[in-house]
């Protein structure tokens, strides 16, 4: 099982993805927006490129059905439902809906990748769960950060980071990683002891910091508060478990880890 | 003053280099052959990116002058004078000679960032010259490390950590990281008392083992043993001095660092 890591999110060869599982990541904000909202109830996310193209998928949906979400210089779209902050898709707002999801990075990159075996949305709220997953899969894996307008990104590299931690803790020789791989996780060892520092030095957790989100730091720096690993099919986001993954093994492993971070009920 | 590196070697946007300082590194071994080679007197160093490319442009010079250099999978080309090893490149087979160089990655590179305001060539060899430079011209810098195959590479960004690192201690507060030099940074800060060792779990450093060229691991580890700095211009290395820093400077820099590298006589 080797493991990769794209550190630049232009869209790869799709002939090289199709045995393979990927992971996107956009931990600041849109895989942890998409794992939030699929937790609390979002019946499906469409992640789309532009603005443009939200709104006019929505017109084929009956008036008022779908929400449409997402940012643009992180904030706010005009006419939208809900920005980019995972702290807003809650139960209350998004259980049983569908969501249009537009935002810089991380709605483009599932449809750069879209050719793989399986692509997952990844963050640290789902971690614990999404390195079980690949596990049982056992696939050649690529781990595609969104990057931050096409650059690279260090939050999205750590989160990288941390699942390769995890494989290596779980799958021992079975994982051979890759230059870049092993680079993430020693970037992610770099900062596992306080992972909000990483947000904290990154150009795009302090461009947020700046535009008043920096509350949305310390929320999406939480980890394993879900066992829902969202993937991406067909042009839809949609609600999966890992299936030998059960909820009391989830805070189990958690427990383990002896990781502190207040964890909200979901 | 901002210092990026770009972690995969695909030619950047020509227009986003006019104004920059180029570091192009390929520590194995291509850009640690070009300053060894320099140091040892070659006259000019022709970089081309094929074989057949190499050949063509030998017929345009008088016979037997220009020496013919380089690797493909490593290993010396079949009809070429010299390989990828700067242990062949001494005074007594290149002194006063024009090479044609063509390997794998780094000759490539040269050719992908040409339109930077200064492009030079870095490695362990002169690290301490370069980053002396670049702090002189005061411009943006694009570290460029040649990659592996396209790929990501270990090895290269290290060095470009290495260069990240003297602009810190040198350069203080002027100097602006993007998240891939601070990424860069940490990753030679984990490797900076054993370069060796990133050779050794690179993906390239452990093919030239399997290869029998574990001998060019350590060599290309020696740092400063040079103070030339090669620049590529209008398609062709030549030697450089960086202006203000002198041999006696550049002994005392060494000095200072306390690194114990052996360092052969240039």
């Amino acid at each position: 099982m080797q493991i990769d890591i794209q550190f630049l999110p232009f869209s790869p060869d799709p002939s090289t993805l199709s045995r393979k599982t990927i992971v996107v990541i956009d931990v600041l904000r849109a895989t942890s927006v998409i794992i939030h909202a699929i937790s609390q109830g979002a019946l499906e996310i469409i992640p789309v490129a532009t603005v443009e193209e939200a709104f006019q998928l929505a017109k084929h949906f009956p008036q008022g059905t779908p929400l449409l979400g997402g940012e643009r210089g992180s904030q706010k779209i005009k006419g939208f439902d809900l920005g980019n902050s995972p702290r807003e898709y809650i139960a209350e707002k998004v259980k049983g809906k569908t969501l249009i999801l537009t935002t810089t990075n991380g709605t483009k990159a599932f449809h750069s990748v879209s050719s793989g075996r399986e692509v997952m949305a990844g963050s640290f709220f789902n971690i614990g769960a999404t390195a079980k997953w690949c596990l049982d899969l056992d696939r050649d894996m690529l781990l595609f950060p969104s990057g931050d307008g096409g650059s690279f990104s260090l939050e999205d590299t750590i989160c990288g980071g941390m699942l390769i931690d995890q494989f290596i803790k779980i799958g021992g020789k079975s994982v051979a990683l890759t230059d870049a791989a092993q680079s993430a996780h020693i970037l992610y060892q770099r900062f596992e002891d306080n992972l909000v520092e990483a947000f904290h030095v990154s150009t795009h957790g302090r461009d947020l910091v700046a535009k008043g989100f920096e509350d949305d730091l310390a929320y999406c720096a939480q980890i394993d508060i879900t066992n829902i690993v969202p993937t991406f099919r067909d042009g839809v986001i949609r609600s999966s478990f890992a299936p030998s993954l059960s909820p009391q093994r989830l805070c189990r492993n958690r427990e383990q880890r002896g990781r502190g971070s207040q964890v909200p009920k979901l």
